[in-house]
């Protein structure tokens, strides 16, 4: 089985999309679907299949696909299982670029029929080098083609952007993507690779490496069939884009006897650990952490090396994140002359001036604030910066200095913040700050300090020489 | 030095408030004070103290508090260092129940001045047996006394509720509020604590321990003067609230030598863990750990047991749960026989029915999920429930199920959830429910399960024998 990327490409970036299972009835995942294409803006032709209905939300409704005057580039099915290979065969006849199959019930049922009709399925797609994403998953969305080609027409609520997601679990897609929503992180694409036909991740890696409008790739896994190949594939791409991976069920669920059985479970997660590794894949432990990190990845792809500097307008927040940069490999540097000099003109002499620096003293002067992380920004010392202020109501015009930070037209240091307030007060600021590219904020330091932390973990798996 | 229980009411529930200091210049801290007790609806009388003011927001103004022709229970002072001694010994003549000192600039500066004025006042008020919050704070809130005693008008925007939050540093109470009023967490108090002129953790918790308004107090420490004084008090109160406590400065920041050197830090912070651990502290690694553990504290205080069952709507939040237990010291037990009949009723057979339960086959129907959850509240095997449900197109009502378990009157097992949706669909039905009291809401199920988890290793540390 080979699948060209051009039809990877087709796959996601169709033209034209049958939705075969097409419904009117709520009750239908057919429904969503087509609500999922009409609302979302797909501006290609729609075309809804089902026998039943003459229209659809407003289109013409064809019986089948075979009936068709032309060709079709993307099919969603969402038939019962039975009935999809003969629909495989009408859709390839059709000369489908590739098919979206909703439809569960083929290899994860443990009636030995669904892994008949995956065989079956398999045999028919392979040899026509179509690509399939499912069975068994709520589809897949491209955002900048505006093509929601799932069962969840809110998935069209998320931003536009760079990071592409590739899910082995309906569920935390859907998560991930709604943590996104409230926190403004972008996608290029959302995908549920579902039960995995003839597109797995691997394959998913490799067209997302190609993908122009994908800057980080982030994984969430449970098992993977083949961790050799996908291994070898991303050592292969090492560097080229950051691959950040969240891998769950690192115990045996189904058994209850070796779940107490810490050592055996502790040694499957450490083999994994070990292969990311090897691979040159970022490891992380929570949604939380892969959305932080590839939302700082796409804006901050590269760390240049690990001496970071810690201001904080307020002593707490520069505290905590002292501890996690201790406990990570990162450096709290020494500043440059003249950068200690500058801040000392800044900060009376009681204050902690040294790195990390206590802005306390100066906590409601805005202009002596970004006095200190403008010289900060220029010290050849510092690689990185983490900056924190938190609002308080005399100092609420504080984070309107760090706009000067937008008019620098010199290439950027990793500024990586915890800048919080009450709702509504400083949302417009920070948000403006972000899409103008100097900034990414976290909503707690210790979440900025890791995210800063896996920066420097990422650069140094980058670059590092990949061990046999 | 001794502090009556009585004198610490009486400075958080004032009848009347002199603000020493009140200003109507905006730059001035005495302006945001005014603000904070006019704007928080503080129902008992405001007296604005300024000899060069006739009146400041509209209310009259003395100029100083010796003017005045009655006492007065709580003062503001937010005057310049070396006017405080006066300042205090008028406060006192005036039969002030307890003083808020915001002003800065005493044993926190390097100059001996500043120490000297420390012990001066604290020799003024501890004859006198008067509470001091501060000095260096920005002040204290009793919500439910509508008091917001600081220069945050802000923090009345925080929810009335069951956790008092005492902090060392500003910066982070003001964090964890604006997280609070995000995730619709509520305070009883919110204090902070400053440079302890009299009132330290030790007298704010022995303080909390009596106060009807706090279930559950919740720490943010720095560094503490009598760590064994504090620790042997918690031991004493153990187990009669819950105390969780968030502690950073792990390393020593000043000197950059030992900043590297890994293992004196682990010692050090090993150093406090154990102290935590004997005293019945709950400690945690950060502001949103506090905070979720001190809500879930707040609304499930005693978790009987550590056999919990997992039930998830989608596979991967389950299976991400299950690594956090795992890892934990709960245990993923095994249904009574009633509840798995129940269970395989109401499941297809070839789903994932035993706990974890993969409620997948049922994703949207409501019936059937809160079926599940009903038998599962009622087995007598289960002492806690984890339930997870991210919101589809199709499964937009199944949220509405869980409202059949806010008419069950009997005592109610720990429900902690992770329901997620795009902004605005779920949000009414889990702020009721959560309002009802059945169950805590987080974002991620990562977050639920670390939370469970905390709850069992505080059922463990209130329960167990102080050991010597």
């Amino acid at each position: 089985m080979d699948i060209p990327i051009t039809r990877m490409k087709a796959l996601f970036n169709p033209t034209s999309v049958a939705v075969i299972g097409a419904s009117e009835n709520e009750a239908k995942l057919g429904f969503h679907v087509m609500k999922s294409l009409t609302k979302g803006g797909f501006p290609g032709k729609i075309i809804p299949i089902n026998p039943g209905s003459e229209e659809i939300m407003g289109l013409k409704t064809f019986p089948s696909i075979a009936e068709l005057s032309y060709d079709i580039d993307l099919a969603i099915v969402v038939l019962p299982a039975k009935m999809v290979p003969a629909i495989f065969k009408e859709c390839l006849a059709k000369g489908v670029q590739g098919i979206v199959l909703i439809t569960a019930g083929f290899r994860e049922i443990d009636d030995p029929m669904g892994a008949e009709l995956h065989e079956q399925l398999a045999g028919i797609v392979n040899e026509a080098h179509v690509p399939v994403i499912g069975p068994n998953t709520f589809g897949m969305i491209n955002l900048h083609a505006n093509l929601n080609a799932s069962f969840t027409p809110e998935f069209s609520l998320v931003r536009k952007g760079r990071i592409g997601l590739v899910s082995q679990s309906g569920g935390m897609c859907h998560l991930i993507s709604f943590i996104a929503m409230r926190e403004r992180v972008g996608f290029s694409k959302i995908v549920g690779i579902g039960n995995r036909l003839n597109v797995d991740f691997e394959r998913m890696i490799s067209y997302l490496m190609e993908d122009q409008d994908t800057d980080v790739i982030a994984l969430y896994m449970e098992g993977i069939d083949q961790p050799r190949q996908l291994q070898e594939m991303a050592r292969g791409l090492r560097g080229r884009k950051p691959i950040v991976a969240y891998k769950t069920g690192i115990g045996n669920l189904g058994d209850q006897a070796s779940r107490s059985h810490t050592g055996s479970i502790a040694g499957r997660s450490d083999v994994y650990s070990g292969a990311f590794s090897q691979a040159g894949v970022l490891e992380v432990r929570s949604v939380e952490e892969l959305l932080d990190t590839a939302k700082a990845l796409a804006r901050f792809p590269v760390l240049p090396g690990n001496r970071v500097a810690i201001l904080s307008s307020q002593a707490g927040p520069g505290i905590s994140a002292a501890d996690i940069c201790q406990r990570s490999d990162l450096t709290i540097v020494s500043f440059a002359d003249q950068t200690q000099n500058r801040i000392n003109e800044i900060l009376p002499p009681l204050a902690l001036r040294t790195n990390p620096v206590d802005m306390g003293p100066a906590w409601y002067n805005s202009e002596a604030l970004v006095g200190i992380v403008r010289a900060v920004m220029e010290d050849d010392n510092v690689e990185g910066i983490l900056l924190f202020m938190m609002f308080a109501s005399a100092n609420v015009d504080s984070i309107k200095g760090l706009s000067c930070l937008t008019e620098n037209k010199r290439p950027r240091k990793p500024l990586i913040t915890c800048l919080s307030a009450p709702p509504g007060i400083w949302d417009e600021h920070i948000n403006r700050y972000e899409d103008a590219g100097i900034l990414v904020n976290f909503p707690t330091p210790e979440r900025a300090s890791r995210v800063m932390a896996n920066l420097n973990r990422y650069r140094r798996l980058a670059h590092s020489v990949p061990s046999a």
